[in-house]
């Protein structure tokens, strides 16, 4: 057989107040075209679906046409889990019907127990769940964390193995050794910790989500297949695509998927940026997190970049003009405005004023003085 | 055929701040009960199935159940619309796949024109729609109204009626001729305003739903079943229930449902509510309406009658003393402090003050006063 991995969708996600709707419809199509290119027996989502207990409106309809599509229309089995984003009880609304079409969706920690039963393969579907929900399932109140948790969910499912048969865990949590990226939510802290990869040992494929790049992991039998769409200038650098498994040999092919705009991390000086030359030869419109290597001040610096690259999403300074501006520790009542100013201006510049900045300042300051006096 | 007629279940209402879950579990049971002991063919639900477009998880959670139960528990097909509290788009997940269970739900205008063909009737499911959807629908902005949308909405219905079959609707909105309640939405300003009954002649029935009563309507061949629990004072009076309707001479039967606790209204004073005599003949855990023929201040009223009942949704007097203190159109700075608290006291409590009263005053005054002074 042959499934198709992807997780991470979190349909309703925003970059930078950006509307993804555009480029989450674009991967879904790259999706729909590779499963259905290749054949695939089924589509495994492997949690995270929404970006948000509480979709919007819009989120629901996208989601919804996104499933019915590739269940209802292009008849597509799909294997999906609840992830740490999704409100698992809105997301269960009507999964007992969806079985019917070969859609199963688990959303609690007992559906984890009763594997889907394909020809070669058996299906095990672990949503995302927090230690309490193990320790009510086991009602045993001694699993202290989840990977605890993790090593009795694997002994139960060993229960129902069929020796003939292949099987693959649909899975959303961290496993141990992962690297993480901005955009998903640290679940280490206080959440859902890591889970030790050789606890994943007996099975032939994990289909994790949770993290949104598919190097996160390099286990033999355990792949993230990442996200579809770049959630994050910390994702610039990933290539987004899904996994195609073979569960004959247990192969796997990764298809990369391309988005409209992509996001791009841009580090060069505001004359470049702003030369005809320079960004003719770029996509001005790809989700750009730009670093400035000037160390002068410019004059709505934003505004003006923005004129040339319309979905910025981040503005920094090389050497930190923006960030680092220290409070300083001088004895401030003793100097004048002036060596304020020129202390200001070094600060920031890495320079003194010249001396035409001077006259301007000393200038500007005599006026001030005057206003203030009449 | 016999169908059971119910609407409005407002699946995770408050009263006055009081969960209703348990009230409306108790009367879904009882609606099932009916369903199953009358051997109904079928459910319609006429709306509002959930209180809110943002339903809570645990709204959620008890409407799915409820819904499973019916439909694929005890395998009864369901006929329902969504109404003006429902989220449309929220409520439409997972409907394509309900139909396949004879779960039949309309959220979408267009779905209004294919009617679910039975033996011997044809259901039109009319979703809760605005003014505009139909212009949209029918690419027609001169439809100013929903009365002008609904003789264009049953024109096109027409075309789909079967002679050999009689035509029922399932619709929700305020059929002109309707009595309102204070726990209804009052779409009559600026919302969905009203429909005359005569546009529903062409059908056998009309199921109605959005007024809570059972009598808000008489029309011969239209009724509300009304909400299966009583959400709000104004609706002390009314009977819950749900209609059966046999299809084969359209008769049909009202069958009432009972509430754990009722909502009701006492009037009657504050010695003859604290008398055990009194209280000893009442449910005092009944959703209460309290109004208080006293015209006296009485300190502590509301805790001292929660401690004999504690579900006091309402308290008032029926001299309106809590309501009705006007505002003075006497030149109140020409008058000595005692003077106006005497006219306070003449007005809410109906007579002067005592001279025991006076001089109680007097001493307070002086001594606040002093207090003042030093």
């Amino acid at each position: 057989m042959r499934l198709l991995h992807t997780a991470d969708w979190h349909i309703g996600r925003r970059l930078h107040g950006f509307d993804l709707t555009a480029e989450q419809e674009h991967a879904f199509k790259q999706i729909e075209a590779i499963a259905l290119e290749a054949k695939v027996d089924g589509v495994i989502i492997a949690g995270d679906l929404y970006d948000r207990s509480l979709p919007s409106e819009q989120a629901v309809a996208l989601l919804n046409d996104m499933i019915q599509r590739l269940n209802l229309h292009d008849q597509l089995p799909i294997y999906a889990i609840s992830g740490n984003h999704d409100s698992a009880i809105r997301l269960a609304t009507g999964a007992p019907w969806y079985q019917a079409t070969n859609y199963y969706l688990a959303t609690e920690l007992a559906q984890a127990f009763e594997p889907i039963e394909l020809t070669d393969i058996q299906i095990f579907l672990l949503p995302y769940f927090e230690t309490f929900q193990a320790q009510q399932y086991f009602n045993d109140p001694a699993i202290k964390n989840v990977a605890a948790a993790m090593a009795r969910i694997v002994t139960r499912m060993k229960t129902k193995f069929d020796a003939d048969k292949r099987q693959i865990l649909v899975a959303h949590f961290f496993a141990d050794g992962s690297a993480t990226t901005d955009s998903e939510t640290q679940l280490k802290v206080g959440g859902l910790g890591a889970i030790p990869v050789n606890l994943l040992q007996d099975f032939d494929y994990v289909a994790l989500g949770h993290l949104h790049g598919k190097d996160a992991l390099h286990a033999d039998n355990a792949r993230y297949s990442g996200s579809p769409v770049k959630f994050s200038l910390s994702e610039a650098h990933q290539q987004k695509g899904v996994w195609l498994i073979d569960t004959a040999d247990m192969s796997r092919t990764f298809k990369p998927l391309t988005p409209i705009n992509d996001v791009v991390q841009l580090t060069d000086n505001f004359a470049n940026l702003t030369d005809p030359d320079y960004y003719g030869q770029l996509k001005c419109d790809d989700y750009l997190g730009i670093t400035l290597t000037d160390t002068k001040p410019i004059v709505n610096v934003l505004a003006r970049l923005r004129e040339i690259y319309p979905n910025i999403i981040s503005l920094e300074r090389a050497q930190g003009y923006t960030t680092q501006v220290a409070m300083q520790t001088l004895d401030l009542a003793h100097k004048s405005p002036l060596d304020l100013l020129n202390d200001f201006y070094e600060h920031v510049a890495k320079e003194d004023l010249t001396e035409q900045q001077k006259q301007w300042a000393a200038a500007a300051l005599k006026q001030a003085n005057e206003v203030q006096q009449s």
